[in-house]
């Protein structure tokens, strides 16, 4: 059976590539009961509000729900209408703890190992500063973002829509440093990335080891960043440096990276071998499966979110392409039935960022669905998810559409 | 004398109209002593470093200078390379004391009065929020930035760099505001904002109250905000409503607007009449000056700002048109004799916001004196301050350059 990794938006099963594998997944997605994979800690822990762990208690507490210590994302309400996510409401999604400052040490002695070059070189975060510098716009999203959805109930966090922020990263291109390390060596086929937040004395790394690979050419346009939204990486999300590919799903841009390598073969940690894998429910991940690389395109409204008073109402949101701009949001008031064109407001970012949508009319005192619906080149967002086990890239306007008061 | 308020960048003397008013003050400038007007409490204070004053307590203190509790600026190097300013690290330039909560009270229920249009109409915050929505990203800068490279030491704060920030602001477009009022009156020549922020008991209203004119058709792109950088205008920064004037000087930007006015007149208050006026050192300001509204083209060198390393060396900064797009940077690393193209990075985010510039070259041990010299439609910075009483609009290449060491 071949194996489908690319991810592709077209029509309704938006995410799918073409192969076999995958129309056989799309045929028996809603048939098979839900079996119990867990990722990671947060999967076990209940979805009661907490207060904000130790390490992100710089936070606005406030504008979040903390599913676990690994786990915690933005209301949908608090995502702030000015297109860049203010770092007190990002979400966290750890799969390791967090580095502490101890840990980490003077920031601009971290080292980062570049392999699969012609000169493999070893980097301070120093050198790479003096080297280039770039800054890019993007979407960060948890392949699971809008599991809350899922009927079967998947295991991991529930989030909603909150596990996603638009951020501006500094650093340097993946390109100048691989250049300066004469090059990649012929043979790579992906760039794989690894956090040095494994603990040393963790006895199976396979099993822990935060590593993934993308495609290679992904590193024309990725960078190794050590300041977002106009500040050092907090720890927290991974600084003092982590690698960035804008348009692929959280997982891929890795947290306190330590190497960065182009290699032959995909890692074949669990991180990569079966975890963030889109499969049947009920069955398990493996290599088969395609993993969460591209985001697929969506929006969400996230104004007004229950009530409004009658007369003029703004009905606002965001909405992203992907790894393409967003071309469009249509927005409905009747659940679907008829679509108006909201406009885009705000300055453009590029592609990778997400935009504001804003949509005015007037309604009269009564109940409503309001829906957005974003297309790109690559595509519309469906009606309906894409049922898999583990609940990830759910783009269904239907989902996300919101019951909402006028009064 | 013909007044000459319109501020035209044009080559050298870049911020003036060629009145003979200003002809004349541009001859006279630098022969003139200094005398001393001033403007506010923060000009009689000194400038060591102080800690924070409460109602900025919230913010990062390391990357502030504190000038006064109505002068604070962002350290040179502490602006971030990520295009827009974190909130904690902006700058503060206060004429009345900040607004408290209590004063406010009820965010939503905030007022302000729309005149001058042919229904004149009260609305609360709530009500603008239904009316329309749409987000721009501005240059924020204090007339007075680039004061302390002036040779008389004019009176206020020594602003270096600091007074600056680049932010995005939501609120409703002031069109949309005043075509709910049936339109602007056909008399009107001026966009007049009031802040809500003298206290009642002020013996002298026109001595104190923050008050600017604009030229009427600027209500074209101007916002009524109520969100910067994706949250509440935090109070400091002139929540719960913000007057947006984009690409005009931080005073023209009126903060806890009350008062939104189409007017025949320019108002008659002194921070109008003679404060954040442009004229010869040793006179006295009058409406027969130029005020500060559009701002000139601009650009610094944020890093590196004392020392680097021989070889690789990235120098960045920030440019800005003011008014129209910044369209060139080029960086000086021998004091001005030769320049060099420098590239812009990350996302434009519109005429009205600065974009980062990153000039990457090899250095060998040394001093060196590094400068940016940007363009835009209107101009190219020019190498020497226009010299006023004031210390306002100064965007000298010369004087924003740095001495560098390389080792």
């Amino acid at each position: 059976m071949k194996k489908s990794k690319k991810l592709i938006n077209s029509s309704r099963r938006n995410f799918l590539a073409g192969s076999a594998t995958m129309a056989g997944l799309a045929a028996v997605a809603t048939t098979i009961p839900t079996i119990s994979i867990v990722e990671a800690a947060d999967a076990k822990k209940p979805d009661a509000p907490k207060s904000l762990p130790d390490f992100v208690k710089w936070k606005k507490g406030s504008t979040l729900i903390v599913h676990s210590d690994k786990g915690i994302e933005t209301k949908r309400g608090d995502i702030g209408a000015g297109i860049v996510t203010p770092l007190r409401s990002v979400y966290i999604r750890n799969n390791l703890t967090t580095l502490t400052d101890k840990q980490i040490g003077k920031r601009s002695n971290w080292k980062i190992s570049i392999e699969g070059v012609k000169k493999p070189t070893s980097f301070t975060l120093a050198q790479l500063q003096s080297m280039g510098q770039t800054t890019v716009a993007t979407v960060l999203q948890c392949s699971g973002n809008g599991r809350k959805f899922f009927p079967h109930k998947p295991s991991g966090s529930k989030w909603e829509t909150g596990a996603a922020a638009c951020l501006i990263w500094t650093g340097v291109p993946v390109s100048t440093v691989a250049k300066a390390c004469g090059g990649i060596v012929d043979n790579a086929k992906f760039m794989t990335g690894t956090g040095a937040d494994l603990p040393a004395d963790n006895k199976d790394p396979k099993a822990n080891l935060v590593e993934r690979s993308v495609p290679r050419d992904k590193y024309e346009d990725s960078i190794l960043a050590w300041e977002v939204n106009g500040v050092d990486i907090p720890n927290a999300h991974g600084g003092p440096l982590r690698l960035v590919v804008p348009g692929y799903f959280g997982i891929n841009n890795i947290k306190h990276i330590g190497k960065l390598a182009f290699t032959a073969k995909e890692s074949e940690v669990k991180n990569m071998a079966s975890s963030y894998r889109v499969y049947p429910v009920g069955q398990k991940g493996s290599p088969k499966f395609p993993t969460c690389w591209e985001m697929n395109v969506k929006s969400w409204i996230t104004s007004p979110m229950k009530k409004a008073k009658s007369g003029s109402v703004v009905i606002s949101g965001v909405a992203f392409g992907g790894t393409s701009s967003v071309s469009g949001v249509e927005v409905s008031v009747d659940g679907g039935k008829n679509w108006n064109s909201a406009k885009f407001v705000g300055p453009d970012l590029g592609k990778y960022a997400w935009r504001q949508f804003v949509y005015e009319t007037k309604l009269k005192p009564g109940k409503y669905n309001i829906a957005s619906k974003a297309s790109a080149w690559s595509g519309t967002q469906p009606e309906k998810r894409m049922e898999n086990n583990r609940g990830y890239l759910n783009n269904s306007w239907k989902d996300h559409s919101l019951d909402i008061t006028v009064s």
